[in-house]
């Protein structure tokens, strides 16, 4: 625990460190199949807030756990995730073509290289967690593919799918986003967690429902940046949700009402740390860090 | 080993069974997110030579494997198959409408859920292999997710896009096609014999030799079939190839050619197989029903 470094160092090390381990997992630009990994490589790497990795690191300092031992994990949910944005932003889905800062993948590769770089990150997520050697890899791809499928981001994304112009209550809305982007959020932690001792019973209850309001925090503030944000403070495309008739907490609540919502969540994630101790205090400042983010 | 029942009898019993497998393993119909459970099903369950499986079941019989153990790595190769028919299916790939006698999962559920199928297919094979207790399956997932990732299949279509109208020699159609489906054809039989004791040296390399000239002489009869083939009797549509000005085994060496290199791979393959012996008749069966295929 080096608790008295600053969180923006903390992060910024980390951040550095998870770029490296995601750009040594990319198939190198001259594999075969160039242009697939060209696309994949673009699509990780250069940009990106890593916040599920840092939720990871973060998450591995409560069982005291070596940040080595978190590379694979951390850098496994972030190629998920990685894949979920360029999947989402093909012309079927969000028809998006801006995404952290840069032309999204299918504007830059392709339709057809970009839904199989899409799929390649898939698949390399779980080499590259199954690769590694420790005993618990097997359970930490169960929890992953859980978090990425139909229970999880995958059914949130279809639900999302179903609610574009629907009329829509908190509740669903609520329910919707847990899948889509709580639950890979929520895994990214349980991966961290899983590199040290096991957890107290205590530990574990503490650390879901943390995961639980800081992944539905996150949420909120999307939907607030995207109502507030321009494109070029968002790096993606702002004020979509509005221009397809979305539901949103935004839209549900209200702009304010959605913002104290935001605020509520990371109290109450802050709160849920209280049985870990100071071991949590890099999850509680990326709580902070949730609410506070300007993109 | 039960050599003495008809190979039809074996096949149809563990089509029956990996039937009842996939079927436990997809969400049910009523699940969060029904349209995307609905859209897996539909992809998965009801058709289907079941090929992949097939060569689990099979190649887990040189190591004395109880075929339950084989179970969950068949299902799981089977998964990552249909997730990619799904995919190659789409508007921005082949943009086929027809698929194991039944409207293409994108013709029935529209693009977005069928992208969302796939992806998901893909989750659940990862994490159908990863709940199995068996010591060997964070080694299962690391083969499975090579097989289907940039070096392997995802990397195959990538070339197969960027031949369509490019002239191709022989070795460049067979590498691409190595990547494309034999990668998976191979990893299917690597699971299956992983769930027995530990693989000799001769018997790995056995294997993999097979592996290796039945999946190209799978590929070899595809494209024969696609030549010669119709709609109706291949349950997918006959034709594409020609219509697509697309190198194939067919185009560039011709018909008759291509038949006897589909022979031929079919003796390599059941030549590698003697160091096996008659553990290895299974494999052999499946070599000749592979080039003797109508579908």
């Amino acid at each position: 625990m080096r608790n008295d470094v600053p969180f923006a160092v903390w992060s910024r090390e980390r951040q550095q460190r998870i770029e490296g381990v995601l750009a040594a997992a990319l198939p190198p630009p001259g594999a075969p199949a160039a242009t697939l990994a060209g696309a994949m490589r673009h699509a990780v790497l250069g940009a990106g807030k890593r916040l599920r990795p840092l939720l990871a690191y973060a998450a591995s300092e409560i069982n005291g756990a070596d940040p080595a031992c978190v590379d694979s994990r951390a850098a496994a949910v972030e190629l998920i995730h990685a894949y979920s944005l360029v999947h989402d932003d093909l012309p079927c889905m969000d028809d998006d073509t801006l995404r952290r800062g840069k032309p999204t993948c299918h504007v830059a590769f392709g339709e057809a290289t970009a839904l199989l770089a899409g799929d390649a990150l898939q698949s390399l997520a779980f080499a590259v967690l199954a690769a590694d050697p420790a005993p618990t890899s097997a359970e930490a791809c169960r929890i992953l593919a859980e978090a990425a499928g139909c229970a999880g981001m995958a059914g949130g994304q279809q639900l999302d799918l179903e609610a574009t112009g629907a009329a829509l209550d908190l509740a669903s809305l609520e329910l919707l986003h847990r899948m889509k982007t709580g639950a890979l959020i929520a895994a990214a932690i349980r991966l961290g967690s899983l590199c040290g001792r096991p957890l107290e019973a205590a530990e574990a209850s503490a650390l879901d429902a943390y995961a639980r309001a800081a992944g539905l925090a996150f949420q909120v503030v999307d939907d607030v940046l995207d109502a507030e944000g321009s494109d070029a403070s968002l790096g993606k495309t702002a004020g979509k949700d509005a221009a397809r008739n979305k539901a949103t907490f935004v839209t549900l609540a209200g702009l304010a009402p959605a913002k104290r919502r935001a605020m509520a969540l990371r109290d109450e994630a802050r709160d849920s740390l209280a049985p870990l101790g100071g071991a949590a205090t890099r999850l509680a400042e990326l709580a902070d860090w949730i609410v506070l983010r300007t993109k």
